[in-house]
């Protein structure tokens, strides 16, 4: 089998697929976990991102399966590679500013304790007893304690050990052109690569997240509309160490992810400007103000790097896991801002699909 | 004779003792320029840049002429090179965004006036009608048209060229650790790099900006305090071309200098931070609020470059060019905020101060 895309979610796929006995072969563009999942902040937080609505409802089922399935999925990289990563029991506070953002956060609130969601009420002193170096701006407070985060790029790392291990035949700057289907066009028989060479595959895990529509070869009934969605993101670091912030700092504009090592991530702006790359002036102003007002100790914090990715998002932002109208292609992609979150599920779900597919 | 130090002051000095006869070799612990003169935003600004009190007084006399050579320099150094230095004129303009500012801008137009400096008062709808993208928050407006600017990087690039071809011996990565002077301390014989090697010369240039007093080897009378002043600076691009700003734009607490060709700097903080080299966050955050807030066009900017400087700083702020109390030991640093400025002017003192030691 082929998998189509070296990113988390690709690289997942790969892996679980090998040790469930599949042959595998994983196509990257470029460098393995160079696009989306090298950038992201790596919350596993559905709590925290519970939205309103059927779209929101269904991301949240995904995404607390998906959360309940990290620890296991993490000791066993971990295991497999011989690489930590980093996945920390933060818990998550998200704060509201004013008066606006606090009616809003109680309505939030309400939100999850309908559905049984555990999320905490926290006044202004409670939050800050709990995170002492909160600004007092700070209205309300949620927290979600079980909205834990990883290291994305150290689950990237273990999962390139884990499959290099594993026997996954890995192909970087191999980009794909377009898949290949049978005459009918009902079912995949193979991919050809940008530079010609074909590739026989009865199975094919289309994985390439933003670039995910930009595989030619699908008939029109059988395409996923997916585009890329910008977002901006510093990683800062303190000099004095760890402890300005314990827990993931959620507030509207963005987040602040504490890494346990005196490193943050600061994020994200999510914007639609195709595939450009650029992070602009105005982005980086306002995530630094937004950060800075309520975490005034982060003007001393260092700026280690300043990144952007591309999200791949559907048009209703949820993703696309699972087997399509072809025969033998199965999709791992559209996960916007939550391929890390998703990855183990997204892992089992196609594994799964693989599984069923007649060979 | 050998220099030590490859930024601006090290490279203009070689250049031009090289042409005056002399057989000259540069000595850099790094790469040529890639200290302070590779960050510089390039301004000429000896008007705009004026101070009250002594070392004010002496460094706008030094500025003045050094401006007024700097065509001239330019044009000679381009012919010599075969590369461009990007020598604008853009003139500057200084602005008050409140009624304290305002009153502080005009004390600093009567200044200029008693000196007779080109300086012209515009109100806030005459700036805005010469630079349409400023905010309506300016106030008020002081017009130096005779600072330009010039970029660094090009110029640099030109001294490295015309100094290879007018024989100078460059060696790069080759730091030095001390001076040897004579037996009584009073001449300079030579110099010893960091390895241990000794190089013979009866004239020495000390030009290593903010390392000079790093190098050892002089008696206390004869030492010149220079501390490094750390300046962060950011690189923009207007992806929709130049035309956003024509002027440099100088406002309390930076700059903005347009490259012409839709490139900007975004400039500077001074901090007392040792030889620390990270950006941080509160830096670049107040950078870019200060010049959104005056222009708020720069939102969608990219940002090409963040980057840190360490500007070689005596104790008054003002340069020491010029011979010390050591033969044979001239001096070409301290230069602070005014590097590129002074550079031709401290080539022509550096030149002359040569000619007068016995050799």
């Amino acid at each position: 089998m082929t998998i189509v895309g070296g990113g988390i979610a690709g690289l997942a796929c790969a892996w679980r697929a090998s040790r469930a006995g599949l042959s595998v072969t994983l196509l990257e563009r470029d460098e393995l976990g160079r696009g989306a999942s090298h950038v992201a902040a790596g919350m596993l937080a559905p709590v925290a991102e519970a939205e309103f609505g059927e779209a929101g409802r269904r991301l949240l089922e995904l995404g607390m399966r998906s959360a309940a399935l990290w620890p296991a999925f993490a000791r066993e990289l971990e295991q497999a590679s011989g690489t930590g990563v980093d996945l920390l029991p933060t818990g998550t506070l998200v704060v509201a500013r004013d008066d606006d953002e606090a009616r809003e956060l109680e309505r939030q609130l309400a939100f999850r304790h309908s559905l049984g969601l555990p999320a905490e009420r926290l006044r202004a002193s409670a939050a800050r007893e709990r995170e002492p170096a909160l600004a007092p701006t700070v209205r309300l407070a949620m927290e979600a304690p079980g909205d834990h985060c990883v290291d994305p790029r150290l689950v990237l790392a273990a999962l390139r050990g884990a499959c290099e291990r594993a026997g996954v035949a890995i192909r970087e700057h191999s980009p794909v052109a377009a898949l290949e289907l049978d005459g009918a066009g009902a079912r995949v028989n193979g991919v050809r690569l940008a530079g010609g060479e074909r590739i026989d595959a009865a199975l094919v895990v289309l994985a390439a997240g933003a670039w995910s529509a930009q595989v030619e070869g699908l008939p029109a009934h059988a395409r996923i509309a997916v585009r890329p969605v910008k977002g901006q993101i510093l990683r800062l670091r303190d000099p004095s160490g760890p402890g300005l912030l314990r827990r993931v700092l959620r507030f509207q504009g963005g987040y602040l992810v504490p890494r346990g090592d005196g490193r943050y991530v600061l994020g994200a702006t999510v914007e639609e400007r195709g595939f450009e790359l650029a992070p602009t002036a105005g982005a980086v102003y306002e995530l630094l103000r937004d950060a800075s007002e309520l975490l005034p100790g982060i003007d001393e914090l260092q700026i280690e790097e300043l990144s952007v990715g591309l999200r791949p998002g559907t048009p209703d932002n949820t993703p696309a896991i699972g087997p399509g109208a072809v025969e033998g292609l199965v999709w791992a992609t559209g996960h916007h801002r939550n391929g890390i979150l998703l990855a183990p599920l997204t892992a089992e779900l196609v594994v799964e699909a693989l599984a069923g597919v007649p060979a």
